[in-house]
């Protein structure tokens, strides 16, 4: 065991149009508002600023991450490197919750189901139909998915959809000495810190990413951190984190 | 045989900063201007309008090729595809005339001096000095190039490590029944359309590619064209091809 031969870096995307409206989202592919973007060339400038420089992008499926990626990288002058996507760094799957209000959910079911719902590990919100407007049972994105294709997800189903993929693909650019980017959303980003720091299912529901703010991580050999991951940003990241934790509350 | 069962689609980056100023590009890594944004949004309206739904990207390395197909897959609504990306794909190096203004090139060697250096298939232009500032020798993105990385190039050249990344990535994409988009430059693409069209190494010297307009292969599956390739915007195309075979000339 010597010093970390890894560097992981994780970003949750800028905020997008139904962040700032206050809806679940989910699987829906909404794109990134104004201050999303401008989070993304923050996201690159703080990149660019520490000399970290990744060598392959993991991304989702969804455009709100890939477009934070795009811009981070445009402005950290990496925009030529590797791109690998999977629907397996989608958000969680937000059931029949995706395209409800959240200040909304929480005054007609009560706080006690609405925190099951956004924060239970192994309870997942009813299925979403597959009729519905926000379902994705007919995107031609989803096509190869077949039987995958999630209808609801509580965190504990991403996590069995999301470490397979770090496993198979992620892990292997790892330890083929790449510096990995990944930029994804906060429940398949949770699901990775859970898995990298050994969070219990209990302790996880308290832990909030924020967005736009690159995340570092130093693995060893076992992909174990040799020390706590680190925000590039770190008082900007707290005050996210704290803003999180605060929605559905207005 | 029977009908194309491949689809193949090549886009050449819209408008950089050095073709407005007519200085030769090669390696040298320009960003799009505001006319080449343009394209990259036109590139996409023409491919949503077409539906011709591309599943896998490809580009080169440089960032007007991979800017100008991030907008155009953005605005179809594709930018979740898969992307790969290689300096096989990148513009042909001009060696010791990049960064150089190209009429004046044309003034001070002559117009047959400057005929061969654009357009002869074998000559290349003398070789680039390392200690250039538009030298790519001691870029870390190509670092992994080793004694590969060119100093100079003629089509042939181009051809020469083209081709090989046709047949052992783009073609298995077109095998496994993927559509393709190709984004690229004016020469990485004539390497391509030389190849999949038979054009001799005498008449290649006359084909232009004109910018931001999606250029549909149908291939059969020995990868030959069913039928002329077309561009999705035929008159655009005419228009484009003329300016691009004018360079130099004002």
């Amino acid at each position: 065991m010597t010093s970390a031969p890894y560097t992981l870096i994780l970003l949750r995307h800028g905020h997008s149009e139904w962040n700032a409206k206050n809806l679940f989202t989910g699987w829906v592919d909404v794109d990134l508002n104004e201050r999303g973007v401008e989070e993304g060339h923050r996201a690159g400038e703080l990149l660019r600023d520490s000399g970290l420089l990744p060598d392959v992008l993991y991304t989702s499926r969804l455009k709100r991450a890939i477009r934070t990626a795009n811009l981070a990288l445009e402005v950290a002058d990496r925009s030529w490197i590797d791109v690998k996507r999977s629907w397996r760094l989608n958000e969680r799957h937000y059931g029949a919750l995706q395209g409800k209000d959240k200040a909304q959910t929480l005054e007609e079911f009560g706080a006690e189901q609405f925190q099951t719902w956004r924060r239970s590990f192994d309870v997942p919100p009813p299925e979403l139909a597959d009729d519905s407007e926000f379902s994705q049972a007919h995107d031609p994105r989803y096509a190869d998915l077949g039987d995958d294709l999630p209808r609801t997800e509580a965190l504990k189903n991403v996590i069995e959809r999301m470490i397979p993929y770090w496993e198979s693909d992620i892990a292997v650019d790892l330890a083929a000495g790449k510096t990995v980017l990944v930029t994804a959303h906060g429940n398949s980003l949770r699901a990775l810190v859970k898995h990298l720091d050994g969070i219990s299912d209990a302790d996880i529901a308290e832990l909030n990413i924020p967005t736009g703010i690159p995340l570092v991580y130093k693995l060893d050999e076992q992909f174990r951190p040799v020390e706590p991951a680190a925000y590039l940003d770190p008082e900007a990241a707290a005050a996210g984190a704290a803003a999180v934790a605060s929605q559905g509350k207005q």
